[in-house]
């Protein structure tokens, strides 16, 4: 079927569905330290199991879109990027099997896109008692896209790569099977006992080299340029604004 | 306008609004350690700032329905209760100031509502890296009603009282006015820098007396029932029920 538009909307981002009402984006869920190096660079372990958080529906923009970094964002040097791999739930899913989850036929994962985890490190860590909620969720904190590909063309997830540049430098370079919970996994343990909707958003988690584990530490200014890019899947490119 | 009836839907719970059509629950928020009492018997400090999470929305149920505790959660005792009161956003709040948010005629808070955000402890703290979003997000885990009353109809939120009882014994009553940050104050400090679209849940906090400081412990078992009362909000009324 080709790959699925992105459209703005008033609640955030939708997924335009050939021959179908679009498809809404209400629920973003992150997974946190999927990669075991990015893991170590927090001076963190890798988890056990899928340590997982959200953000707010309505951080979720396009392509294009500028990340804009609200006033209370800019007392700190904090605005990192994170550039990984999403994917959408496209049915209702329940206690479903990795197998299940990772048959492009049976729609639980009806696509793939690159992501940007945008994150205020102080608001996600001292700003918020730890929870990462709030510093994820802050608008235009979610770029997605640039288009859905669909799973059954996107081929293996775990086969991937995910590049992030910050103003034409590379600071992420990783390949997905890094990743310790892949796709089809992480659709399968969080439905456990919990229903995933239609329309949720898995943002799989970022390899190393976040802005703040860089020496220096390398926060988003205001006129950097992120990109993130997905073999495959295309390329995600968006300005930093800081909110005047 | 009395109060609004809350809906069953294939995404969860939605109000019954009238003369327009049904606001979906689509986003539900609950705030950490906001009643002092309740953050000491924790062991924790009362945070500076709201400490924030999310409940996977499809948790959303209603008066009467079971809290059906998956077999994952039933191999620790660990699932626990938490009286609330709850709010639903009317319409997208960015940036609102407090007084604003107060204002019944603003629309920001549609009304109120008791909650129970019901949270398998295991799961909140070992099982998923300590991010609170996972333990509280099992289906069924997040009795809402019994209706919607009004913000304009509800008197002053923070001069109610909220009681909770487990097969009829008194675990928790406490007033609203012990909340360390107030309903307004809650939708005013986490609009900033980001949108909370109509259809938004906040649960404010939970008193002390939860299960887990009881002494000794007081976990739900198979065939508890429970009930949360909030003056002037009514009561739900929900068996617990463990899956086989």
């Amino acid at each position: 079927m080709g790959p699925m538009k992105l459209l703005r909307t008033d609640r955030g981002v939708a997924v335009d569905l050939p021959g179908a009402a679009p498809l809404q984006l209400h629920h973003i869920i992150g997974v946190g330290r999927n990669y075991v190096e990015h893991a170590l660079e927090q001076g963190a372990k890798p988890p056990e199991r899928p340590m997982i958080f959200t953000k707010n529906p309505f951080s979720a923009s396009l392509d294009g879109d500028d990340i804009v970094v609200p006033e209370i964002c800019q007392d700190r040097e904090q605005v990192d990027f994170e550039g990984e791999l999403a994917l959408v739930i496209g049915k209702a899913c329940r206690d479903v099997s990795e197998s299940e989850a990772s048959d492009p036929a049976s729609g639980c994962i009806l696509g793939y896109c690159c992501a940007n985890d945008v994150s205020a490190r102080w608001w996600q860590k001292e700003g918020a008692g730890g929870q990462f909620n709030r510093g994820k969720s802050f608008d235009t904190f979610c770029p997605l896209g640039p288009v859905l590909t669909p799973a059954s063309e996107a081929g293996d997830p775990m086969a991937l790569r995910v590049k992030t540049t910050v103003s034409g430098e590379v600071m992420q370079d990783a390949p997905t099977s890094a990743m310790t919970f892949g796709p089809a996994y992480l659709v399968a343990e969080l439905s456990r006992g919990t229903t995933l909707l239609p329309g949720t958003v898995i943002l799989t988690g970022t390899p190393s080299g976040v802005g703040m584990a860089q020496d220096p530490k390398r926060f988003l200014r205001d006129g950097d340029v992120v990109q993130v890019e997905i073999e495959g899947l295309g390329s995600i490119t968006n300005p930093v604004r800081f909110e005047r």
